[in-house]
């Protein structure tokens, strides 16, 4: 009652604010008093056997390809998430973001094999149903590849959130911690580093080390309460918490130790960041702290002046979200938004932050600050310390969106 | 590093336990080592716009109408979701468990209302982009049908976790607050109870006390990331966290606050209780502590003698689960199993323990215990207090599962 009650009546509140009447929120009417028909027909019976679907009126809620390249070639792709469309901290399955090297493998559980070789003392190999019986952890990330916004750094490219920061979900995984498997083999005192490396066309592989497998890194069969999707890594992957996407190999075939990295073709040639120096920095796994508003975002459109729900969300690859600042002039005042339980770590963390729009021209945006005490950086301090050049990955500069007098949203990095 | 080295060779520790070499356990294999293969065609491509779909190796697991019944009509209708597939505490929306009382609906979002009346100082009317405008919460809580188990009390009728206990999943809802509409509308002082009614051909309507519908009963118009599905509600309905599944109306159009119930068909000749005295209870709404074991359940059959990690899941409409034990002889001798966090208010909680099965039979049996002291009951316990006569509802009742020699799961309930 007590929560509630600081609610009381904000609406007929901030109308007032505004000047106008309880209608003038545009969110309520007085009678005539409408009440919406009952359907006059049965309704469609339940299939025997189904997997359901959304509604025909959500067909506008889909991941896409970037709308800003062009791209040649069909195998070496992505889609992107519609997180103007998400509520919560949950990415449906069908929503969450693709980013293949060569394309969705099609892979039979019943004849795929998970090895574990190299530096340890007995060379292991697994079914799917030898992973199945292990104990099992759930655990709740998002999930984000390092080339997230890298087509917006100085100036929009693109005109939503689903193009600046769909590269991004929300995910419970489910599977075996990395390290039960790598103790069951018995690690060699001198294996250092971990090889994963996938089954799809590409055999996309990564180096991660050893104490970052043990800590938290998981052998994944299930996301969201159901078997991986055949785009997400079907039937078996690797989830590094935190950590760029890329290094969580999906379609996972084998696991080896070593006592060195690898330096693969996607650890010196990709995956790496330019310094002001002409340097590229390699093995910059970690996705720092990051945050975007989702609603108001670009491409939308503000309806009558007064009370919004500003609404993003904020993740940090290096702990919890401990707090999340929200500006409608374009940096210059702050306001602290409430972040919604559960607040979990290495996990999306929902903020919201009431706005009375005065009808005028506004930049927001928003900054996140992680429990290490890191503070979500602008384009400008990101600058200061790395060489922007072309399409740079690990961009978790504050996004400002723009709001015109008419309530158009529009991506303004680089000018605000 | 401590969490892991605990479980560390458990499963050669295991072997030594039951006599055997590792590969006895039959869940890791020696040399000669298998690498799987990787693919030598290209991969499918992403499709330019998609909502993405399970593999086609998963097509077992489905939402399903009971084996038990045959209905013999369509509208009036409910199916089951495969909690024997579902890992961690999220079941995916095209998996979410039905009931329908007149079919499925077709709402276009765009002419829908939502109306407020009766004993409220102003009515009010809202649009789904009214609603959207308001300030929103998502919740992660369970779903439950009181309904579930009815088919199974003091016999088997049911073979698999899905016809037991199926009309429950679990679910991150999002919505509006009920408590800021009603106050929006400002509630009269007489106004003690609230009448929910759907738009769907049956009008299903139930009456519910004003104290829980401003405690922490939501609009919802969103699961788990996305827009509500069809079956579960498009594009509005109410949920009242905790309590049986069909006072949180589907298909909402209009809240009525009046000051007593309606006394409508469905609170008096349905979803009623029979007591030993010959009365029945009515607006029994808390769905009471439940847990059942899904991993090993009926219709499954276990691997070789060895570690099998027992999973399940546990909730409770007053509460949190507070713990949850687990018998492997029928109930004689209980160990507590392991709660995996995050545990959160009336919400599916995993539970997990390891068993080493000696190849003989058992009877796998759990017992959750809830934040309020409540402690889960056993089919007996409830006769003691409740007339079992036919398909009753709330069957909270411990779930026993017998294991015979040759691994084979079996329903036992009212056996043991």
């Amino acid at each position: 009652m007590s929560k509630s009650s600081s609610r009381r009546n904000f609406l007929r509140k901030t109308a007032a604010l505004t000047g106008g009447a309880l209608a003038a929120g545009g969110t309520a009417r007085a009678a005539p008093l409408q009440i919406a028909p009952t359907t006059q027909e049965m309704g469609r019976p339940i299939e025997a056997t189904a997997y359901g679907m959304p509604s025909k009126y959500e067909q506008h809620v889909r991941r896409r390809r970037t709308d800003v390249f062009v791209n040649r070639q069909n195998w070496s792709d992505w889609s992107m998430t519609p997180l103007q469309h998400q509520p919560g901290i949950i990415t449906p399955n069908g929503l969450i973001f693709e980013r293949h090297h060569g394309g969705t493998p099609d892979i039979d559980p019943r004849t795929h094999r998970l090895a574990i070789h190299g530096l340890v003392k007995q060379p292991l190999v697994f079914t799917m149903e030898d992973l199945a019986r292990y104990p099992s952890v759930s655990r709740f990330h998002f999930h984000e590849c390092s080339g997230n916004g890298l087509t917006d750094w100085l100036k929009p490219m693109s005109a939503t959130v689903q193009q600046t920061h769909g590269l991004l979900s929300g995910v419970m995984w489910t599977g075996v911690p990395a390290s039960t498997l790598l103790e069951e083999a018995g690690i060699d005192p001198r294996g250092k580093w971990v090889l994963f490396e996938g089954a799809d066309g590409s055999a996309h592989a990564r180096s991660v080390p050893m104490e970052k497998v043990l800590d938290d890194t998981l052998i994944v069969y299930a996301m969201n309460g159901e078997a991986l999707r055949p785009e997400n890594g079907y039937p078996v992957r690797v989830v590094i918490p935190g950590w760029e996407g890329n290094v969580s190999v999906k379609w996972l075939r084998r696991i080896k130790v070593g006592d060195q990295p690898w330096y693969l073709r996607s650890e010196t040639a990709r995956y790496t960041d330019p310094m002001p120096e002409g340097k590229w920095r390699k093995f910059s796994m970690v996705m720092e702290c990051k945050s975007v508003i989702t609603t108001p975002s670009g491409g939308q459109k503000l309806g009558k002046p007064g009370f919004h729900e500003v609404r993003g969300l904020a993740w940090s690859g290096a702990g919890k979200v401990r707090a999340v600042d929200v500006s409608f002039d374009g940096g210059k005042n702050w306001r602290e938004a409430v972040l919604e339980e559960p607040i979990m770590d290495k996990c999306l963390t929902r903020f919201k932050i009431g706005w009375n729009w005065d009808g005028g021209p506004a930049v927001l945006m928003s900054r996140a600050v992680d429990s290490t005490g890191y503070v979500q950086p602008t384009v400008q301090d990101l600058q200061k310390t790395r060489a922007i050049v072309g399409f740079v990955q690990h961009h978790n500069a504050v996004q400002p969106w723009a709001v015109n007098q008419n309530g158009e949203v529009r991506n303004a990095i680089g000018q605000a």
